[in-house]
């Protein structure tokens, strides 16, 4: 379990399971594995006991750049979480494919590339420069689920 | 023939191939199969005879939640009409691996899951949940073509 | 190399590599090749030295649709550059599969299709009908990095 004790040395605590807040309903999966690749579904920021977490809002509006990077590091830490459940060991992802990052986001917001960083810099860190390697769009778009400043979709490959 | 006859069950036809409105060129292919999987372009709904389908704008505003989310399940029949149409049988389909929905949308909607799972609903229905499952997106965007409240692209593994 | 010979027949320069402004940092790959496929970042117009080319701003307010469309071409040479960098040699490429095109867009622009496609014109004019064709998306966001026009991303097959 070389991830999980990797995940333990930079004091990263995985959260638990995404909960819905009352009245959305979701007919998706979270993560869906089919042959060698895990398909991810957007995720945002959670809280430890899997509740969307705050800030919400637009970035450059109600949540500043530096708040935007921490809350698509914690998109990350939800993944992970996802991931954890649906694999059992993380230590099966053989690659980070593509990450598409969608920040909400005023027009004047340019710099989307900054705050998606904080999703990549947590892969990269978490699972090396080799493995963690991915290709990457961060995009400002107008509205995103729950009122969320960032959501992060993935594709990665496994061992099988 | 299941899936033909799943849609039968329903009730559902799907729409004739689709009517590009004059002044609107395209350069790109519907769908694009490459071996096992097939790359679904955006598509949007359509009445009966292939012409998009009304409503148009944008979700919050000119088209109601409840609009959205039947614009994303006719979205879901013109894409498996452009399916059925390369793939010829849609039994072909193995799984649904990705999908994305975008709404055109205000930027205090952030009820995008809900409208969405328009298509998702659709797809589960006439796939059931083990070929149906799917990893979904759904982001609020400024603008679609063709003035379109909800547009959708997939992804979808095939038999050889 | 036929496809570097296309590129001379057409008069087309490839720019130099992607030079990144001040003050953005990337902690992401351009292109990653996995296997035989090669997910592409976001990539938008440069200019030949590799720096980011003007115009920067919204289609529809700063921007005009044709200097869109050629701003979409442009991202296609610099993603030919990246894809040069990465395999050495362009005819590798055994197919375009999906391309995905963002376009900063005012909610009342709903061409988005005309102005992706001046990649997906280049990408067929460089290789041709059947290698590059390809499913897409264009869909109007509300903000991209470097204030850039339009973004394209994709993914392609190669040979092993």
């Amino acid at each position: 379990m070389k991830i999980e004790k990797r995940l333990e040395e930079l004091g990263l605590v995985l959260p638990e399971p995404i909960k819905i807040p009352a009245g959305v309903e979701i007919s998706f999966s979270w993560v869906h594995t089919f042959g060698n690749r895990v398909y991810i579904s957007g995720h945002g920021a959670l809280n430890p006991d899997g509740t969307p977490a705050a800030p919400f809002g637009s970035v450059g509006k109600e949540v500043s750049l530096e708040e935007g990077y921490n809350s698509a590091r914690k998109a990350g830490l939800a993944m992970l979480g996802s991931l954890k459940q649906e694999l059992s060991n993380l230590d099966k992802i053989e690659g980070w494919l593509k990450v598409r990052g969608y920040v909400n986001a005023a027009p004047d917001v340019v710099k989307t590339t900054n705050v998606v960083n904080g999703f990549s810099d947590l892969i990269l860190e978490v699972f090396g420069p080799e493995t963690g390697k991915h290709a990457r769009i961060a995009i400002g778009v107008a509205a995103l689920p729950l009122g969320l400043p960032v959501v992060i979709e993935a594709e990665v490959a496994i061992a099988l």
